[in-house]
């Protein structure tokens, strides 16, 4: 088969996978996990139900798929955030906590759907999102240390102890009624980290 | 009836309650929801069966009585260390944040039980605990209002928002190796929530 030709191919099926997963993650907050089924995904993705189970053996394993994405996504947006933020070690952490913030800010907005409790219950349960947080741990952590190693941030308490503090309480912008509640939630936050 | 003895026949319906939700609190954690029965619950608290439907319908809703208990427990707790805390609003607010970060630390210890996850992923679901929660806000967003009103606290940001990063924060006790670790987190807490 010519290159230009799988090429091809390897796009389709990616824009097939991901018109799945969005779809699934759409129907599943509206209907709940237990109102989805196999079929109602191929339909209202517009492919064959035997095509769907090609790729996928259920609904859970299509909606895991997805959360891997999401958290794939949302930790590229923040490296690109890091290096966009230049060389100062105090200001790259500030700008990732900020964007990390906003993003559980977004995510709250998501979790409102009908069944957004479920929907989320069903991806932190147990080890299923393990692996995802503790690549977003490794990153604050990394930066945490590189600023107290600057004396941006507090020497006082370790940068895996400082890194678990930062994502718990950044979980509060789940619950920030708008985006400049989220940002006050950053600021209390990095002052809990100054030098003291 | 005579007063006494009616108070006899609560006090032993209290102790039967109570011994219900221990035991079947102890074996969803070892078993899991789905690994425990009303039978086993009878016969490990050692009342018979039909005596144990009197009470509760179902394991779940033994399992929802018991967060209901610990979480008045709890709020008991905090209040009790509250009043013993004195008058300074600064001391009362630190005494009660130590107090609920220590509480956390425990409930990890529970949490590390074979099914420890999965019982508290059913205990958070939806709005299940939302009213315990509520009240545990209540108390902090208060302590935090006193203490700002009496220039220990930032008052930039209000108590509301201040009491929802505290709780976020503080669930960071739930991984902390080590009691000394949630005390750090502690001081960190604090930190954030110096005037400015």
């Amino acid at each position: 088969m010519p290159k230009l030709w799988s090429e091809t191919i390897e796009e389709h099926r990616r824009s097939v996978r991901d018109a799945t997963l969005d779809t699934t993650a759409a129907l599943v907050a509206r209907h709940g996990l237990a109102g989805v089924t196999m079929s109602q995904v191929a339909k209202e993705t517009g492919i064959g139900r035997a095509t769907l189970y090609k790729y996928f053996p259920s609904v859970e394993s299509i909606l895991l798929a997805w959360h891997e994405r999401q958290v794939t996504d949302h930790l590229a947006h923040l490296a690109v955030i890091r290096d966009r933020a230049g060389e100062d070690p105090g200001k790259r952490l500030a700008a990732v906590l900020e964007a990390y913030a906003v993003i559980n800010h977004h995510r709250s907005l998501h979790g409102r759907q009908p069944h957004g409790a479920e929907f989320a219950e069903f991806l932190h349960a147990g080890s299923r999102v393990a692996s995802g947080h503790a690549r977003l741990r490794t990153m604050i952590a990394d930066l945490l240390r590189a600023a107290a190693d600057s004396g941006d941030v507090r020497a006082d308490v370790s940068p895996d102890e400082l890194a678990s503090f930062c994502l718990h309480a950044l979980n509060a912008a789940t619950e920030a009624p708008a985006k400049a509640a989220a940002r006050r939630l950053v600021t209390v936050t990095l002052d809990a980290l100054r030098p003291r």
